[in-house]
This record gives C-alpha cells, structure tokens and sequence, in this order.
C-alpha cells in the first residue's frame, strides 16, 4: 500500500477502506507516512469529505493509537461528559457532581484552556492543593467511592491525534465536520466511559459558528461514538454570548458553587440540568425526565454541593474556599466598565470576551504560558439587558494596570448597542440521540 | 505573512496577491516554508484553481528562483521548441534543423526521458561522442555560428519548480492545470528563448487524455508566456498511438535521418513541419504558410540534414552515424511480434508501447537506471491497417531474452484487433495563439 494512492483516491471523493485508513493512521502516527503527504491527504479530506463509516473507522484508529481506558468495573454507569468549548463554560464543575450525586460515576480526563476558552482543569487547579495528576489506582478508587474522578489527560490518549491535529492547526486544515468529530471523539472513546454527553456549542465564540454547522457537528459525534458501542448524546447550546456572568478561573469556581447551591446565574442553572439529565438518563437508563427531577432534586438538597466538596477533597483541594469563596484567589488590581451609551446591549461577543479574559491573565495563547488563577471577568449585565450610559456593565480583574487595559480595550470591542430591543438566541437548540 | 493564512485564502477559492505568491515560492525554496504547508497548499490549489494571473506570477516567480538565461544577443531569433512528452516523439531532432537552416536560432537546454516517454537528451548521446554539457562560452558560440545547441538542463534553471514537482510528485498534486503550466513554463522562460513554440500531446500516451484537457493547459501556458513578454504558440497533437515507427534512442534518431533524408513517417514528417513552421513564423516575424514553404524547402533541398550534421558535429558527435546510421547503437537480441488474429489494429496504446520499449531497456524507471541507447521497438504496422493473423506487426530489440519477453508481454497487451475499421485520431487537433 502507498501513501500516494490514498491521497490521489481520496482527492478523486472516493471512500477509503478500513485497511487504508489504518495504514495512514498507524504510519502517520509511527513516522513512516510524512508530514507533507498527511497535510495532503487532510486537504484532500477538508474538500471531499468522509464518509460515516470512514470517520468511525478513523476515530478507532486514532484511539487504539495509545492506551485505552478500561471503566468496565463501573458497568452501565460511567458516563463523561464533554464540551467543545466556551467562554464562561463552567458546567463541568455543576453538572458532574450532580450525576455522581445521583449515582453516575464520572471518572474523567480533562484539558487546560486554549486560545480564548477555558479548560475545566485550570479551574480545578484554582482551589489550592487541588491535584490533577493521580496514580492509577488513585484515580479509579476515588471514581469507585465518590462517583467522580477528574485528572489531567493521559499523554498517551490517542497520540495520534495529538499529532494530526498539531499538523492541521498549522496547515488550515481544521474545518472539516469529519476530522474534528474524529478527533474529539477518538479522546473520549479513549478515556473508556461507556455513557458520553457532548455539549456542541454554537455561535461567535464557538468554533461551530452556524447551529446547522452544530448539529452536522454533533450528528457526526453520534454517529461515531454509537457504532462503536458507546451510547452518546449531543446538546446543541448557545455560545454566542459568554455563559454566565463569570469568566475566568477562581471567579468561575466560584459561580459554579453559587449555582450548586442552589442559587447562581439561570442559564447556567438550566444548561448544567439540561446536561446533568442526559447524563443520568443514559448512564441510569432512565428517561431524560425522570434524569431531571434528580438533577434538581440533588441542587435543591445540597447534595450535589456535598458531592463536589468530597471531590475536591480526595483530590487534595482546600475544601474551605469552596464553602467560603472569598478565600479563592483573586487578582489585585481591578476596573469597572460603564455603558459607552444608552440601548440594548445587542452583543457580547463571545469570542472577543474571551480574548479580553485571556489577555487579562486568565487564559494561555500558547501552552507554555503561566495562567493568573485569579484573573478574568464579572459581567454585571448581559446580552439583551437595557443599559443607560455610565451605568456598570463589567468588572474586570488583573494582576497588573497593563493588563487590565489591555483587557478592557478587548472587552469593549465585544460590546455593541442598538435602539431596538435585541433577539437573544435560545440557551438549547436541540437535542441529538 | 503566514503560510497558515495563504492557505486557508486559497481553500476559500480566492486569488492569492503576487506579493504572497512570492512569499510562497521564495519561502518554499529556501526553506522557510516547510513541506508539509507547502502540499496543503497544492492540494487547495488542485482543489481550487488559480486565476491565469496568479498562475503567470506562480511562473515567473519560479522562474526567477534560479538562474534566467539572456538569450538577447539573438535578438529575436531566438526559439525554443518544448514537447509535453510523447512516445517516438523525435520531432525535436527534425524539426530544429528545419528552423536553424532557415535562420531561426535554437540554444536550447533539454531533458533526459523518464517512465514511459523518450528525453532529446538520450537521444542525442546514441550518438557515439555527443556531449550534452558544454561551457556557457560554446553554448552561445555554437548557437550563433551553426544556430542550434542543445545542451542538458542547467540545475539551477528553476530550482523552485524541481523542489516543487518532487513534492508533487509524491502527495498527488500533479494534476492541476495552473501548477503543470507553471512548472513547464518556468523552465521554458528561465531558458530564455524569446519565442516558444509547445507541442502539447492528448491522448492514452500523454500526461492529457483529452483534446479539452489539452487544450486548457496550451491556453495556459500560452497565456503565462504572452503576459511575461514572450511569442509562444501551442500545437495539439495526438500521442493516443505512439509517433512514428521507432520507439528507442538509437532508432529514433535513425528515424529522424530518414525524414530529414525527405523520406520516413508521413505523419512524423507533417508534424515536424508543422513545428517548424511555427519557429520559423515566431522566429523570423513571417506567416505560417510562408514558414512553412521554407521548411519544406529546407527538407528537400537537404539543408535541415546538413544543419544536424553540423549540430551534431560541434559537439562532438560521430557524424557517420548520421551517414550511415547501420553505425548506430543496436541492441543484439530481436524478437518479430506477429498479428494474433486476423482485423483492423483499432488500438496500439501509447502508453503500454512506451512502457514496452522501456522494459526493453530504451527508458528508465528512476532516474539513476542506466538506459540501452540500442534498445526500442520497430513498428511495422499502425493503427488502424488491416492485418492477418501471422502477419509480421514489429520488431523488438533488446540486449537480453529476459528484457525482450518482458517487453513482448506488455506490447502484445497495447494492442486490440477489431473487425470493423476502427477510426483514427487526427494528427494535429488545433493550434492555439
């Protein structure tokens, strides 16, 4: 078999075979197929496609690139949950407690923020002592005895894709539905769980930017993860405008514990239980319903926030600045934002609130880069709220004046006004089975 | 300027400025721009296509990677004459001493064969003492007293565009209409000819399979070289059958004496006529038909054999191998290839004859494979004649039994007989301007 044949019968929109496929997986990710000719043959895809078999195929491929995580200790029960990225996306630290609280086992791998979104595992890190690296034994024990887990991603998760995607991010080769669905899914079927919910985010600050683009997106994950036996959902949420009113590593740790109990922002209330049900209803196998009614059951008696404080806990955090927020670090210099005019805030652009965060200390723009835990945004008003001139929309925080200026010439770039009464999009645009 | 943001430019389909086409080029020739952007980019370009701007930019920028020849001591005199690539293609060894006995001057630079068609160069060493590298100072001095010299390619004529089609060549990129134009015409304008006369073949034996095909690439490279300031004039021709009726160096310029004698191939004849009109016309600022009349004059009267002796003879050639060309290389091993069955030979398939004839040592496969200038095939028959089974159709020649079954084998398969009389493909299809 030659490298050469695939590129030129995948540019003539054929459909590779499953030997193919393996072929240009295992010699991409051993050395033996080149660079130039995988950015080709990522090309040729970028234009023709894959068809559904091929990316189930090639997901496959790129998960037994390297070690498999093997949950069948938790049978029915082990469920992940993961988001495509946001700004503002704090849900894992609300919806995973509420699943284990319920009886969900959430033993999980998890990413630093990138560009202008978070990672869940830069806001675990923001409660001291909070470790993110365990021994194996460690990591399935605690899964066992308090439901959920949640430790840095393992090196050797699909090394292929690791390697892939830093050839595509330098040869814009990307977008494509096929290698991006591929590319997450091949880490999520890697990490074992045999329940997976994916949050498709949609919108300006999202990398899907249309819901259709979402839900191609989202169909794509589906169809991957439920031929290779897992069961999956896909939730296709608004990141239009940033969700909630915190971004921003200790500041989001903090809203999270606000809306764990029982208060907090209600579209991340509504998002988290949206997300938290489908996690119980496939990893219980009860109906999305009934997966509700415990979700909010277990925000109301606290017991979620329980769960979340015994996580914290067996993974060395300081469990008092979850009960005290105060505690969690925060940056020392700060400035507040006003209305530039008066109308509608017609747009709070995601992406570019995100960029604002990042440049304010909370974020990376490569991955070498230091984060400041404490840095990031409070959003006193949101997306479709009437302000009057001067009147206080944001707070910002940095660790320097440099910074916060930087940040706030960003943030204000985000801000757009009109006369007329706004359309905000919807918080959930469709559910995908 | 990133690499990143010119390919993500050409995949949305739009035209690149001549400042990024040079970014490319020069960052792809020194380096900077490493492989595997580089055939990202190819591939949107197969993809996508490039404006016949960016494609004459493309050009000259790859021209001007290496050295660029002045040839203005010839003023308008000068002319060079390129073959896409043919089987039994030995026009360039007729139709050059038809345009120098005239008063056209061809300082030309040529290529050896690989895979399936013949190089003038290989052609030209069958002659015993034929030098195809001479210094710079007897380039030109031969150029201007005999008015032809044909040397081997200057490696540093275009290095962009060897750099290039070597990363082509292995990422299946080959086939882009804008990148083959770009590719042959840098090395044509590099060499510096003022006029350029291009013999663009169609057919089963050609890198264009169809007259359209053929037809947009002359429309291409006739375009980049008018923009850059050059005449340049393109014949269509058919290569479904090979040319001729000797296949092989020796044999071929055996051929070529045959015409030039005023006897041999009819269709041979008129094609190397009809290029020679077109030097002579580009050349010498006269009308086709003028062009012409004067290059049958040159074949009868004897100058054109006169002028390649002469040729032949300033670099060094045995010229009684011209005389007397039974003085010629040959191969000691024969084989006769008889009619299987009685019918119209409907096809004899250029590419499998040419693969033939390299079996039987004429060709190489990879450029270091030594060649057997004594080696080729003789036809005794052409498509489309009528012949009984038994009947004598070829002649094989090759320095051992091996070589020649294995060449028997794969000419037996160019060929299919027909009851009907099959129809034959014109000789020239069109001359573009």
């Amino acid at each position: 078999m030659r490298m050469y044949d695939l590129i030129q019968k995948k540019k003539e929109g054929k459909a590779l075979t499953a030997k193919e496929i393996a072929f240009f997986v295992r010699g991409f990710t051993f050395g033996s197929v080149p660079d130039y000719q995988a950015s080709a043959f990522l090309m040729a895809v970028c234009f023709c496609g894959m068809t559904d078999e091929e990316t189930a195929i090639l997901t496959e491929e790129m998960m037994r690139s390297g070690d498999v995580l093997d949950l069948s200790r938790f049978g029915d029960r082990s469920v992940d949950k993961h988001s495509t990225g946001g700004v503002g996306d704090k849900t894992t630290l609300i919806a995973i407690p509420i699943a284990a609280a319920c009886g969900a086992v959430v033993a999980k791998m998890t990413g630093r923020g990138l560009g202008h979104t978070g990672g869940t595992m830069d806001k675990m890190e923001s409660v001291s002592g909070m470790k993110t690296t365990l021994s194996p034994e460690t990591f399935y024990e605690n899964a066992e005895k308090i439901g959920i887990c949640v430790v840095g991603q393992n090196k050797n998760l699909a090394p292929a894709d690791g390697k892939m995607y830093a050839l595509r991010d330098v040869t814009a080769t990307v977008d494509s539905i096929p290698l991006i669905a591929a590319s997450i899914m091949s880490k999520k079927l890697a990490a074992g769980a045999q329940n997976i919910v994916l949050d498709v985010k949609c919108g300006r600050g999202a990398f899907m930017k249309t819901p259709e683009d979402a839900e191609t997106l989202a169909r794509a994950m589906v169809a991957i993860g439920t031929r290779l036996g897992r069961r999956v959902r896909a939730v296709i949420t608004d990141m239009d405008t940033p969700l909630g009113c915190y971004i921003g590593n200790a500041l989001e740790v903090k809203e999270a514990v606000e809306v764990l109990g029982g208060g907090g922002d209600e579209r991340l209330r509504n998002i988290a239980l949206e997300l938290s049900s489908h996690m119980l209803s496939l990893s219980l196998g009860i109906s999305v319903e009934e997966g509700r009614c415990r979700a909010e059951n277990a925000l109301d008696t606290g017991a979620a926030f329980s769960k979340m404080k015994e996580w914290f806990s067996a993974q060395g955090g300081d469990v008092r600045m979850l009960d005290e927020p105060s505690l969690l670090p925060a940056s020392k210099e700060q400035i507040l934002i006003t209305a530039e005019e008066d109308g509608f805030l017609a747009e709070m652009n995601a992406l570019l609130v995100g960029t604002a965060a990042g440049a304010l200390g909370a974020g990376r723009k490569t991955k070498e880069d230091e984060i400041d835990h404490g840095a990031g945004i409070h959003l006193l008003r949101h997306c479709g709220d009437y302000v009057k001139k001067g009147e206080a929309i944001a707070r910002l925080y940095a660790s320097d004046e440099e910074k916060l200026a930087e940040g706030k010439r960003i943030f204000l770039s985000a801000l757009r006004y009109e006369k007329k009464e706004p359309s905000v999009p919807p918080l959930i645009y469709k559910v995908i089975k």
